[in-house]
């Protein structure tokens, strides 16, 4: 039943994606995101962005390094080439960009720094990307959680926000995965409802939604998985240049 | 006469630039670069890309990192964020990116490291960005050398990388300062004939040549310079972006 499942799913990605082998990665990637129901973030001046996550924001932050705008603060991925981007284009905007993501975090650990790590920090745009751990960690860490858990802890941490935070905008991305060293096709079946339920969410707290999943597919249209992440899971650099646009692309239309 | 040349550049350099105030920052970088004499690249499978600098390339790299196409070891600046985009932008060419930037380098301090640092990586494409050192440490460091010795030394260095690599094209950045805590109006005469030194040097090596003084010059018209570089020298995330932007213009055309 999961193979015949995966080749379908497999099949369904190969055939949507077909007639995209024409067109440049960035065109694929932007017409990934345009089909999304995209919700525009209008920067104001002094607005706070916190970029929220796992080991795919953080990326190598320097954890010590509070400093807004700061290379070293944002590290190396996609939160700090997307803040690249935005603060050479916005310059009249006074932008005040953060990351706080943590390697390994599931939402249950987001959980329990968010009120020094957010809500201290009173972003106007919070961009949260969670749950590849939520599902990894219970296939090789032993983790208990299961997709109700995910659903769970997530509406409870986005609720805390809204609570605290009354006009944030929230940005939320899909968690993703690709075949690579750590990934297997056997992942897409269960991870697909991680993926539903962010959407969902995304839904429910009036969120930009960034399909992450459908970026990626379509990449592989253009190259092979090692390309664009090694593992499957964390982003070369052309994966994360990939997020970067995909991000801005959903946040600025 | 100094303050008098100083204020006569600064009103000249005004006036030019008041014109720009209603052009987007991209815009402006890019009209900045176009009136360059540009001489696109055409990137082939395989390329080898190398940048080489001093600590504005180097940027926070890790110098024990020799891996390509990694954020680690191309560090935290425009030659990441160029890098980024080139390996976004182009799947299908299997580009091979590496930064050899040290901090500090004068250009007779990369000709110490030159047989190592490029000629042994055999790159198809040199970017090479020195200059600012060959002029600032005659003010902090004690540094004897003249415009006289940039222009040799490092004519001597293009013309050894032209003679061990044939084929290989070169990009040549324009050293830059603008006002900042390191930096005052009289750094810019003498500043002036490095960077001209450095726009020769392009034409006679059949560089591209990237004109970073001009592309500054004009982000100043957006925001104060401390918003483009704090110290005038090293530049900020958005001074980062800036100059990627500018380099992949010149370079893509």
């Amino acid at each position: 039943m999961k193979n015949i499942e995966s080749g379908r799913r497999s099949f369904i990605v190969k055939a949507a994606l077909g007639s995209l082998a024409t067109f440049s990665i960035p065109e694929i990637a932007f017409s990934a995101v345009a089909e999304s129901s995209v919700k525009k973030v209008n920067f104001k001046e002094s607005d706070i962005i916190l970029f929220q996550g796992d080991s795919i924001t953080d990326s190598g932050r320097n954890r010590t390094n509070n400093e807004l705008n700061s290379q070293n603060g944002l590290g190396g991925g996609y939160a700090f080439l997307a803040s690249a981007d935005l603060l050479f284009n916005h310059p009249d905007k006074k932008l005040q960009i953060y990351n706080r993501g943590i390697s390994g975090n599931k939402v249950y650990q987001l959980a329990e720094s968010w009120e020094n790590d957010v809500i201290n920090i009173k972003p106007n745009i919070l961009s949260i990307l969670v749950g590849i751990n939520d599902y990894w960690h219970t296939l090789s860490h032993g983790y208990k959680g299961t997709v109700e858990t995910y659903k769970n802890d997530y509406r409870a941490l986005l609720q805390r926000s809204k609570d605290k935070l009354p006009d944030v905008k929230l940005i939320i991305g899909e968690p993703f995965a690709i075949i690579g060293t750590a990934v297997n096709q056997s992942w897409f079946q269960v991870l697909k409802e991680y993926q539903e339920t962010a959407r969902q969410l995304a839904a429910e707290f009036d969120a930009s939604f960034i399909p992450y999943q459908k970026v990626f597919d379509a990449a592989l249209t253009k190259a092979p998985g090692a390309y664009w992440s090694g593992d499957g899971v964390h982003p070369t650099m052309a994966g994360s240049e990939l997020m970067a646009n995909a991000w801005l692309k959903t946040v600025k239309g």
